[in-house]
């Protein structure tokens, strides 16, 4: 295959893994009529994004307000910046307002009647809610602090309420756990939706969204890492190891037959410093073997630790071994996030974004 | 001070911190006598890398070939590829050997045949010896490994074998086992200069190089995160905290004093993933007040907990807060890695190579 040998680590990107994802995606939020905007943050690649709007996505969420200009860059008018508002925010938001139809996570009243007064144009507010995570947000319970904001909204003049959105990271343990966050999630929101009827509720976790067949009363669902998954979600359940799009093709640099293990260029820099526990053991990324037709399981070959640029690789006695390996890495967004770009299987370079 | 409103978490670098480091690691290695080649990985800056210029420092040590053409592009000529060498390297090696007088660290007799086909000029031949750390080289025990490639040197002719080099991890403990393992790793390169008198011996890391008093046999150093130092060196004893110089600068996005907490726009991507046990706890970053005369420390402020964007800060009961806050990251090295450019505390935009 043409990436066996790599001079360096380098993203290898299934084309068509990731969009057929994206498609499933597509069709499951539409089958369910649940509002899709996807989250941005995973692939970071105004190229990857074309492929959403190929399927009919037009609205999309972004960590930043940096983020957000790279995709306003390429066109994309509706997008929710999902992180809580903050005041230094406000001149990439006056420059964001010019093309975008912004849609921001505001925890503070305060907060609305500045934006009113610093921003040209109608904004969006968003409230995002803490199921207990702990994570940001106003915990669902302050019913008060909720009204509150509700109130501002309808008093201010730019200022529409739209609803809303909980993240709950506790669901990216493993499938009953993705289930029944989920469905707790679902219930926070669907009481929500009883005090406020005319509110949109959203939700938008990976596993959640790749595994719950009922989306219940949710208007909306923003996950992100489902574009690519990763060793962390097949470990979770949210995919199938066939589904997983995105691989780091790491240089074979030392083989230490005597140890069992591989010295590999691919350590922190290149991978982050995600781990998952399996068993007794810690790993910082599955080999595999990838072609067309199926991504195949290495079995007792993984990153047992990783320096600033060695990974150290164990396996088995006496394996065979050529001038590369390709890793699934634990989490795709934080290993993608290391690279300008992609290089797919088929070999054409796909240029994204870096620097969060 | 300028730096105290940000609009995304900046890298804060503090020059005159900086240029002190620098000064007396230069120093230390002069007065002991030591050849000096500072690793570069740390800061990945041809602006920094004048200041160790101006210092008299002319020969560096990279983590990658993309590295070594980075600093080659700003004129330095002596530099060694502190990683292992694998044959896919060769293209950039032989674009690199135009210009620089190349050091490669080589575990194979068949490498240094192959290279010296590949090559035109004459190559430097270093030997990573392993102390038991089980990172890269050859373990030191390999005596027949270690002759072969020494002999396989000396009959070829590009081969130029220069000597030993250890960098063992586990100083990276505290004050006590970097001074032991430091002088475990001196006696192993001693038993090597017996061997091989004419062989340098060479080591390399930021704890044993600050703590340490006598270098003993050693011809040369290599220590490169002492540029700016972190918490974690701190935590070692490797440095006072008024000698660390680089932070970050987050924006504080939401305080939520009933959990005394405050969310920052700080996570993974800005930070990296590394932390520090702290008796019963973890940090991810310790929070300082910084001045041109002292970095103090926030007694009570750290971050606990990190997301891809977000970092959870804990906080004491009524703390006084500002509009962000100055984090000591726990490890500079993959810090620095996430950003292309420093702003100095004095407000001036330093570029830096990204991507390793």
């Amino acid at each position: 295959m043409k990436y066996s040998t790599v001079e360096r680590p380098t993203l290898l990107l299934d084309e068509f893994r990731c969009r057929m994802n994206i498609r499933r995606m597509v069709k499951k939020a539409r089958k369910k009529k649940k509002h899709f905007s996807p989250h941005f943050k995973t692939h970071q690649s105004i190229e990857i994004g074309e492929w959403f709007r190929e399927e009919g996505v037009h609205s999309i969420t972004v960590s930043s307000a940096g983020m957000a200009a790279y995709f306003a860059s390429a066109g994309w008018r509706d997008i929710t910046i999902a992180f809580p508002f903050f005041p230094s925010m406000i001149p990439a938001l006056q420059y964001l307002e010019k093309s975008v139809d912004l849609r921001l996570f505001i925890h503070n009243p305060d907060h609305i009647q500045l934006l009113n007064q610093q921003l040209v144009n109608p904004f969006r507010v968003v409230v995002e809610l803490d199921p207990g995570y702990g994570r940001s947000g106003i915990h669902y319970s302050k019913s008060e602090l909720l009204e509150s904001i509700v109130n501002c909204c309808s008093e201010t003049a730019k200022a529409q309420f739209v609803g809303f959105y909980i993240h709950d990271g506790r669901t990216y343990q493993d499938a009953v756990s993705a289930v029944d966050r989920g469905k707790e999630v679902l219930g926070i929101l669907s009481s929500c939706k009883s005090l406020y009827p005319e509110a949109s509720v959203i939700f938008g976790d990976t596993p959640s969204a790749s595994l719950l067949t009922d989306f219940g009363m949710a208007d909306e669902i923003t996950p992100g890492n489902f574009v690519f998954y990763d060793w962390m979600q097949v470990q979770i359940g949210s995919c199938s190891l066939d589904d997983v799009a995105l691989f780091c093709q790491l240089p074979v640099a030392q083989i230490r037959r005597e140890m069992d293990q591989v010295i590999v260029h691919g350590g922190a820099v290149h991978l982050s410093k995600d781990f998952l526990r399996e068993g007794d053991r810690i790993s910082y990324g599955q080999v595999v073997d990838v072609s067309d037709t199926s991504v195949t399981l290495r079995d007792g070959f993984y990153l047992l630790s990783l320096s600033q640029e060695h990974g150290v690789l164990r396996i088995p006695a006496g394996a065979a071994l050529s001038e590369s390996v390709t890793l699934c890495p634990v989490h795709s967004c934080l290993t993608a996030n290391l690279y300008d770009h992609y290089i797919t299987t088929k070999g054409n370079r796909i240029e994204k974004r870096i620097l969060s």
